[in-house]
């Protein structure tokens, strides 16, 4: 396919298409037995293809939780598998939100599994989790920048728990959450200068419940991936003063349980979701 | 079941019985093909069989490493399926090596996976990562402890790129591992007053290779999975040393490369095997 495109370019190109929507897939147990659908992976399939009728065309993506498939097995990760396709067969791209993180070769077997073309579970980027240290990565790292494909690193969670190991503060004097902006921000730079891309493919997870102005979002020069919205209480708005001065189509915010909580009519879902999109296309860079 | 005894307990008994080993299972496509096995579900399958055969009566748990069944997708996840319920014939624990970590429903439905009688992946004991904060886990902290099920979090890993994070400063003063470290200790506390068990349940995974002697290690009163021992440079000695003073049959000690290297003979596993198994049980506590 000659050049490949990257990540945080291809997600700008599909923001700018579609919303800076996520929409979310976490078939719960409450939530499937809400839509009168088993709790097996014939209920998670038919959750995952009724949200992707619902908004192909209108979300830029959908992140399915990969915890709720992983609970059914085996049986469940084929499901998961049916509907990545769909997915992409409806031009959406997929976010695996799974926050795996290890280092060496068993990352890079997280690599082969998420985001290597010939595996079933291939998807366009994958949530990770740092712990061990983002150095550790580096194979993962390097296999999704010359894929064309991303990862978004948990920086700043939407939850109150997790401030006590993000905000602690690291030898060189800036909290785990900066230190790992910066880190991520100096490879998109490396990315973006010897690719010739415009935005790096290094994403970072920052919950908008966050009190802005914390951290130097913009100078990430990658991608946003968002949580917090709706059900977890913040607005379009709030993202937007958050992520001021961001980049354009960097700012990918999901939204899961006040989207799904409209089905299982499709219609209703593609009303919630078309809402939604509109106020975020209007309040986020 | 009547009164469910703990996993700490569990494990503690395992160890007298057996030893402190820990046959790490991690089925590399480097190893596969060393072992003359097909990169596929049925190579994992067959190098998980010999495995557990080699070593049962010997080690007191194999640890399969979620990241090389999850390269395969379903199929490979339906041959971990396989692998856990012939280790559990075998009289062998297991730990699922998958180093999940997540928040509240997400993080009961990893628990739902990995820790739940009814799940296919059902395990002795899953380790996990507490980025989001171990807080936010509560519901599987609790699932675990009241199942006979454990948790082993990562508190100081193996490798060097860890350490930004892992001793970074929190506002309470101490390091992110220490503070891990003396939040699991407050839980065993609890679990040991109030469920009159003689360890608790929640593990902490620490590297061998470390420094002693920084971690108060003996205060956790729960289980130690220690990698770092074998091919990544640590001895026997290292470990009983670093644990010194820890309670008997809490250090589970694990080595992967080392004995797998021996394969795919039955025998030759088994010899190293049993030769680690028996210098482990000389050195550590």
């Amino acid at each position: 396919m000659g050049e490949q495109a990257g990540f945080g370019d291809r997600l700008a190109a599909q923001v700018a298409a579609t919303s800076p929507l996520c929409a979310g897939l976490d078939p719960s147990p409450a939530l499937l037995e809400r839509w009168g659908l088993p709790d097996g992976p014939h209920g998670l399939e038919v959750m995952g293809r009724a949200l992707i009728e619902a908004v192909g065309g209108v979300a830029a993506a959908i992140k399915p939780q990969v915890a709720f498939f992983e609970r059914h097995g085996a049986a469940g990760i084929a499901a998961l598998e049916l509907v990545i396709e769909e997915a992409h067969r409806a031009g959406l791209m997929v976010v695996a939100d799974a926050k795996r993180g290890d280092i060496d070769s068993t990352m890079a077997a997280y690599g082969s599994a998420w985001l290597d073309a010939s595996s079933p579970l291939c998807v366009d980027a994958l949530t990770v989790v740092a712990y061990l240290g983002l150095g550790a990565m580096e194979a993962v790292v390097e296999q999704a920048t010359l894929a064309g494909r991303g990862l978004f690193v948990v920086v700043a969670s939407s939850n109150p728990e997790g401030r006590s190991i993000q905000e602690a503060v690291t030898a060189g004097g800036d909290s785990v959450e900066a230190s790992l902006l910066s880190e991520l921000a100096r490879r998109n730079g490396d990315e973006i200068e010897q690719l010739g891309r415009s935005v790096g493919s290094l994403g970072a997870v920052v919950g908008a419940t966050r009190q802005a102005g914390r951290l130097d979002l913009p100078s990430l020069n990658g991608p946003f991936l968002v949580p917090g919205v709706g059900a977890q209480g913040a607005t379009p708005r709030d993202v937007g003063e958050l992520f001021e001065g961001c980049m354009p189509g960097t700012v990918l915010v999901n939204a899961s349980r006040s989207i799904l909580a409209a089905g299982p009519s499709v219609s209703a879902l593609a009303t919630a979701a078309s809402e939604l999109a509109g106020e975020l296309t209007r309040s986020v860079p």
